[in-house]
């Protein structure tokens, strides 16, 4: 059973109401949504996966021994009773399909199962959020051409976009250890820098730390190593997608990457929001792959005519800043960009496929950044580094405060949402995290089911 | 309780005999080595941990029920009743000395558990090897300045040691899902490769497939995050190490390596020898750290007086081709190189230092790949791309055949060993792969333990 790109079902119509009040209006989580997420409820041991709905969370855990399901969905819902989505996410997209559809109609106004689901609601505000599956491993792809070729300017004047960057999806792999989900401190990490090119390198934190604004793409049905997945195949092995902030200190990235690549600069931490929104509810946010007209189709094995036409999707992605200050003085977080990911030149497709051409194989569960989404205008660059022009133009954040990069206390959010010509809105959420002192000995971590033998 | 750096005990005195008979003078597993491994037996289902002694392996599982050891040696045996290594090693240098030494006194001649030890016995002959442990992360170093300044004129003949290399030990992140054990044969990747730079890339098989002579490094105790490890600790978190492959694409390396380094050209496969030589057992093979004098000490956090002096191991490695053609003949495989990891510019506790100096974690069953190891002359080279200088001097293999790089049926085996003036010799086994069409739809895999939610 193949399930075509841009095949919209009675879970996508807008006219949809639920019986969860909270759900009917909600700018991120109405019945058109139905992400999901692994939680714990506040005082429980046992991390659940769940389902949210407007205000609250669907404990699947519970649900299940409704046995309200049949078939496919059935069988979904067992799988989601475990710790993590990865035995659900390996399952693929028909599965994620039907239980979705199930879940959309007993949460449906009128629906027979009310009182089913209505025993499996938790409310939000009294759970902590989790890592949603064990990562086994992360890539992370560069493919905003307006970013590559505005950091190109910064490290190689001379030389901004390479000559690959057309016909290949760069990527490389990042560390899955130590990717946290949302509300992790940041930890300003310490590091070889070169200040003074006459001068050695010198041991200290660093001075340049800054957010990177991408997709998270999850991995659902498992690719065999060996095999290459064909681009008419690829989006049957993307479960799902989150706001992913790849924090990075610019000031040892610039002395440690040639001529390997980013090491110590972003291993140090990565961080995710934590609902997973599928495949399936970003039917709706479909569009063509926004090329320029002489880049249409480079080369073959990378572009088909279905991913042309619907590879690109409009998730909208904000980026917040607040200083511990503006905290202080209850001002509204300053909002430093906002880009769409239709921007970028490669589509999830792309990636997937021209990561498998060479018979390396995904696992269910593996995460793919999208790299740092910027558009084309200056105001939809997804980092500080290219907001500030590489720390040479300060950026006010509030009528006292100015920036060139993060400084102690200043907290990131981004914010991820899909908005179409009909109206429907279903969000992302949201990934925080506040910067703290190298020398803090506590940090608070929202995650604990991490992936850790 | 601290592991001092070269710290002899009796398990290294090099006139132990063991009543298995086997071990004594055997070239890779005598009493002195014990290293640890996961097999299965023919015709089981479930991994077990076990321990070289010669011709033979302890299956630690059977040994566990009977109850010879007491106190930690009988706590690290009970974790190495699992599947993986991964618990054990967790347990840190203690754990492993402590079941080294009680099973080296339970293996002497005249023992009183010999009958207990050899109702554990299993003949090598009747297992396949397995993977040794869950690998959550791997990351490969580039630790040989004799292989950095050669590769370094091949890509970039203006500037082949890059201003960095003295300073930061260089390293990215591979790709632990495709991480395999010796004998799993190696499908030829595809890739994009620009063969006419005025020409579009094309989709094509490596013409360039070479490998990489590397020493693989096990993290044993956990480090934590946001925590950096001191350099005078850092061998506190080595395990133990194994020779290990890093199968090379040149061609697509050579197109997608910038700006973000290596990707597709490495990922297709890594191979590694599936017994791990602990650090305990490597103590006798220490010595003073191997750089020319100005380059003696650079940058203060990676140095301390016992590395200089004790950090470096003399690991000899050895590098063997086969042809189709060669086995088909009875020839010998040829020799290709043979260095020791001695010539590394960075010890392994520089590299754990470096690794964690930002706040990354390093997890028990972590990889850490050394980069090829080369020496200064042109018979030590580590890679067929140094050997036949990028492909422009052929090598001969026989009487009768020659190589650029890699053919489908070519075998590869990487040998280690330590041999140190008192004549102790201790072996690292062997890591082998034979290379297959790209066509190929069978392939043959020694592992089926492998991490795969």
């Amino acid at each position: 059973m193949v399930h075509p790109i841009n095949c919209l079902n009675e879970t996508h119509q807008i006219t949809l109401e639920s019986w969860v009040s909270s759900a009917n209006g909600h700018d991120a989580f109405p019945i058109q949504n139905l992400p999901f997420g692994v939680f714990k409820q506040a005082g429980q041991q046992q991390a659940r996966c769940g389902v949210a709905i407007g205000d609250y969370i669907i404990d699947m855990h519970r649900l299940y021994a409704e046995h309200i399901f049949t078939g496919l969905a059935d069988a979904a819902n067992e799988a989601l009773t475990e710790r993590t989505l990865n035995r659900f996410m390996a399952m693929g997209v028909e599965a994620a399909g039907a239980i979705r559809l199930s879940l959309s109609r007993s949460l449906r106004t009128g629906s027979q199962h009310k009182s089913a689901v209505s025993r499996a609601l938790v409310p939000m505000t009294e759970v902590i959020m989790q890592m949603p599956c064990d990562i086994g491993d992360y890539t992370d792809f560069y493919s905003s051409i307006h970013h590559a070729t505005s950091v190109g300017k910064l490290f190689r004047p001379e030389n901004p976009l390479l000559p690959n960057y057309k016909w290949i999806p760069i990527a490389y792999h990042g560390r899955a250890s130590s990717i946290y989900v949302s509300g992790t401190q940041v930890k300003r990490p310490k590091g070889q820098v070169r200040v003074d090119n006459k001068q050695p390198p010198i041991l200290k934190p660093t001075e340049r730390l800054d957010y990177e604004v991408e997709l998270g793409v999850f991995i659902g049905k498992k690719a065999s190593p060996y095999d290459s997945v064909n681009i008419t195949q690829a989006e049957q092995h993307l479960f799902g997608v989150c706001m992913l902030n790849d924090w990075s200190a610019r000031d040892i990235q610039a002395w440690e990457y040639q001529p390997l690549g980013p090491f110590l600069s972003k291993n140090f931490m990565s961080s995710i929001s934590p609902w997973l929104i599928s495949s399936e509810a970003l039917q709706p946010f479909r569009m063509p792959m926004q090329r320029a007209e002489q880049d249409k189709h480079t080369i073959d094995y990378l572009f088909c005519e279905q991913n042309e036409k619907l590879g690109a999707l409009d998730i909208q992605m904000e980026c917040y800043l607040s200083s511990a200050k503006m905290r202080q003085n209850k001002q509204p977080p300053k909002k430093l960009s906002q880009t769409s990911f239709k921007h970028s030149f490669w589509t999830i497709a792309q990636m997937i496929t021209h990561h498998t051409i060479n018979g390396c194989g995904l696992n269910s569960g593996d995460l793919l950044g999208s790299g740092t989404q910027s558009g084309a205008t200056p105001d939809e660059a997804g980092s500080l580094l290219e907001l500030t022009q590489g720390g040479q133009q300060q950026l006010a954040i509030s009528a006292t405060e100015k920036r060139t990069f993060l400084q102690d206390g200043d907290e990131i959010e981004l914010r991820g949402f899909c908005q179409n010509a009909s109206g429907l809105r279903i969000g992302l959420g949201s990934v925080t995290g506040r910067v703290i002192s190298c020398q803090s000995s506590q940090i608070i971590s929202n995650t604990n089911g991490h992936f850790s033998p």
